[in-house]
């Protein structure tokens, strides 16, 4: 399909526009380029975009993060881009389809309950009609299944579902039908390898409120599930049966109009790590800082003549040798110099940029460990930065600080968190268009969710103890440079106990030749020096005799 | 009416209980003794309570702020005291009554439509019978009203009816019925001195889209209102109409069931001052900073022998020798030593603390000026504090400081900013039980939404530029002392228009004696510096030789 075609079939059956998210029936999981329409359609390569077509024009809309890099990828003269920072995508709608009547195609297979639900009630004279022979948009490459064991786990699948049947039982419900693949892979400790990045069973589990389950899944080599082809047939024997509007397909509905919205309890239970989990990400985090270290040391000495993607290349190789090491846990971003402020810029597998002195590299990137999953961002010095460099890079570091040393009641949301972090920079003009933290999952997403701490995301949820959260608030000087410093940390009660804090999981240098001290109160300054004396006593056992001097320096005190 | 006789009834009527709220038919406004139902009923008279009636019992709900005062204050064998930490009133509701199909009593002018319904679905089984004479609980003493002119609002009424009347065309309204009386004095630039706080004309208006009102009234001198009753009539000949049902109360629905709900908008219009407003305000904050500056240095040299009661006396013997000053904007707090940690601590009449050295004194209080309404608390050193003393005021005013200072988005809600505030103290593991700051009115409501700024109201409203809102962290050591620094601030945009940030309103010293510089940043001693030269050149002018003296050495820097 291409979008002139789809443009022909709209006119030809006079339909106003066709909705194409980006993903496929497991709504808001990463996918595979073969899963991908929007790229396939327009060439965008982002992790988020929507996509509305009409019979006219295409419409794609993009957040702050993928501005500059869209413009370079679609062909803007049949596509426009439109800025979420801008308008909203539901206002957009609001402004050009709520005035007459319209028919609206999706797929329902892509488009959660829960959307199509606020999108018909936001366009009460559009018609939604879902495509007639809709596609999974599921890969057919095989997959290989695997347990994930009791020692990195701490609790085997048998108790999970216990914790969830209980949940069943106090909501009244006979069944529960999971949709998210990360919380069936929770469930099951299962994973796969289908994706490159995210170790998830992509499955939809059918829970009983016995304890019997049915996996949903297709391309496995995992006996026993069945097709989802097969949940036409399962699903309407349940009378009595929820799901969660935010990840079950509108299909579902179709299938069986009773079943009930009910939020995945999934999501808050894996959200809070157990003392096994928690061990594991901590030992992660150590083998990732040693990577990291060898990492940054190599880069001091052999970054000139190296390309963006040598970089990425060169880290992965360092993380392989580390135990139980999995996967990448996200597409390494290495970005040079101006490619930087490009917020997720991935370098062209050819003729990425060539390294330089005097100028910036960010390096965002993490690991699948099977007993815990890392991403850290680190931006280096090459040569000797510029004074603009060096000032930002400590307003960044003290917007770090500021958050990652704040203490704050339980039942704080995210939200109300980020401005925390954003004052050094705000109280010079200057912010940055993402958001400042993220849930981590466990050999799970990287990005997930409830966690989220950002001052765009109005409805966040509280935080709790057990968490896990990045930091990472960064600056980006279009066409000069960019930077950002991300840890992960994980919540924890203060001393205390009303109140939470956070207690740093990733351990790696943050480059000093790019922080100006007179910039730094003295409570940063010990902050800093707080930080780098424990990157030092944790990895230091685990290094070469060069790569140890080079650390201690990297840690001496400012 | 006493408990007993209400109880009486119940039985004899076979009602399960009668819900009786801390107000009259202007739903959440201040109202006098003579119509606080709640005091006469069970001798309660803090500021806040709900109060329900069974046959066999009674039951006072109140929160941490009044705990203890309920105790001392109700006869205990007849009323129960449900702590509100505890148990929310509808979870109460909840769990006593949504079992059984029961009938419950309230008055339905001194419920809102809106809390009606939230019962009413709280309890699906229950009936919500109204009273069949409700009192609207007014008092019926003489009320003379006055007009607010031009020169202090800048508007005059049918400008303002004219952005009224614009929004319920664009909302396809016929009529508006403003029953918010902070919103009806606003809108017809009247005032009144029904009570001793808020100049508040006490009016519902019924507002035409044509422009045409009628208001509504009793006991005034103010010509062509109508009583309350006429609403009968005339409120049915209205097809198309909407009423806020946050402060409509629920017999209106009685009386016409197709009045719609529609915010009202005159909420939001009124919270951002315009430049007249702006101007007066500042000329008012002016004249009460020569005020509070001549009570302090009087207070520096005559504490002695002084008790609270005096304290309230004087400083408001200074403001009233101030141009435009009509009433103090609430009955001033001036709490010694242990009664300051009594957040919300009034001075009995008789025997209030006498004042000695070697501790603190607590004063929170404010004006009405016919050209702004004022709000500040200093906190005062008698003699020589303690280092514990000096330490948390310190903290308070690195608290006070942390939020003046900010600078955020536009679209930003209260409880964002919040923790900002709080964090130097959470840091210490201490906190303030309060919000930190609170939207003013302008020759209005001391306490006026939709500003606030507190982790408690998960919901706030975002700030706008042209808003005033108090900053007034504290902390509270029971037994002990407590400590507060409150000014009003202007919310302005930044210099990057992209943000806002916050200009001081408030215009006197911090006490210095509290200060202990080496807790406080450079950035931190230079905003004190800062102020206290602003403080100093702003007030230089108005005062006696010695006078000025003191406040030089006050605002001297640090």
């Amino acid at each position: 399909m291409d979008i002139i075609s789809i443009q022909k079939d709209l006119k030809k059956n006079n339909i106003s526009g066709e909705l194409i998210t980006l993903g496929n029936l497991f709504i808001n999981e990463d996918i595979l380029p073969e899963e991908n329409q929007i790229t396939q359609l327009t060439g965008f390569s982002g992790s988020y975009a929507i996509l509305f077509i009409t019979p006219a024009k295409s419409f794609l809309f993009v957040d702050g993060r993928y501005e500059l890099q869209a413009k370079k990828e679609v062909n803007l003269r049949r596509t426009e881009i439109v800025k979420l920072s801008e308008i909203s995508f539901t206002d957009w709608l609001k402004k050009n389809f709520s005035k007459n009547a319209c028919r609206i195609n999706y797929n329902p297979w892509t488009i959660s309950i829960n959307d199509l639900e606020k999108f018909s009630e936001l366009l009460p004279k559009a018609t939604f009609a879902p495509l007639s022979e809709p596609d999974k948009l599921l890969s057919s490459k095989k997959v290989k299944v695997f347990a994930h064991q009791k020692k990195f786990t701490g609790l085997i699948a048998k108790d999970k579902i216990a914790l969830l049947t209980k949940h069943l039982k106090q909501q009244n419900l006979d069944a529960f039908l999971v949709t998210s693949a990360a919380n069936v892979s929770w469930l099951l400790n299962l994973r796969s390898n289908a994706l490159p990045y995210s170790p998830l069973l992509r499955a939809y589990a059918l829970v009983e409120k016995n304890g019997n389950y049915k996996i949903f899944a297709e391309h496995t080599d995992y006996a026993g599930t069945l097709s989802f082809d097969n949940l036409k047939k399962i699903l309407p024997q349940y009378q009595n049966i929820g799901a969660d509007y935010t990840t079950a397909p509108a299909i579902l509905k179709d299938i069986n109009d009773k079943i009930k919205q009910c939020a995945d309890i999934i999501t808050d239970l894996k959200a809070v790590k157990n003392s096994t989990e928690l061990k594991g990400i901590r030992n992660a985090h150590l083998r990732d800082g040693v990577a990291l270290t060898k990492f940054m040391f190599w880069l001091s000495k052999n970054y000139k003549g190296k390309t963006e993607t040598d970089i990425a290349e060169k880290l992965l190789s360092f993380r392989k040798k580390e135990l139980n090491f999995f996967s990448e846990s996200f597409a390494t971003i290495a970005g040079f110099s101006k490619n930087a402020a490009v917020v997720h810029y991935h370098a062209p597998k050819t003729c990425s940029a060539l390294l330089k002195k005097n100028n910036i590299l960010l390096v965002d990137s993490g690991g699948q460990y099977y007993d815990g999953t890392t991403d850290v961002t680190r931006t280096f010095a090459l040569g000797t930065p510029s004074p603009d460099m060096i000032e930002k890079n400590t307003l960044v570091l003290k917007a770090h600080i500021a958050l990652a040393s704040a203490v704050f009641p339980k039942n704080t949301a995210g939200n109300e968190l980020d401005l925390i972090a954003r004052q050094p920079l705000l109280k010079e003009g200057l912010d940055y268009e993402h958001g400042t933290g993220h849930g981590v999952g466990f050999f799970s997403n990287v990005h997930e969710g409830p966690a989220r701490i950002s001052i765009h995301a109005k409805k966040s949820a509280p935080l709790s103890a057990g968490m896990v959260t990045s930091i990472e608030p960064g600056y980006y000087k279009e066409n000069a440079f960019g930077i950002r410093i991300e840890n992960l940390y994980y919540v924890k009660n203060a001393k205390n106990p009303k109140f939470l804090s956070f207690d740093v999981l990733t351990l790696a240098p943050i480059d000093k030749k790019l922080i100006n001290k007179h910039l730094l109160t003295a409570d940063e300054i010990n902050w800093l020096n707080r930080y780098h004396r424990q990157v030092f006593l944790s990895l230091k056992k685990y290094l070469t005799k060069q790569e140890l001097e080079w650390l201690k320096e990297a840690c001496a005190p400012i």
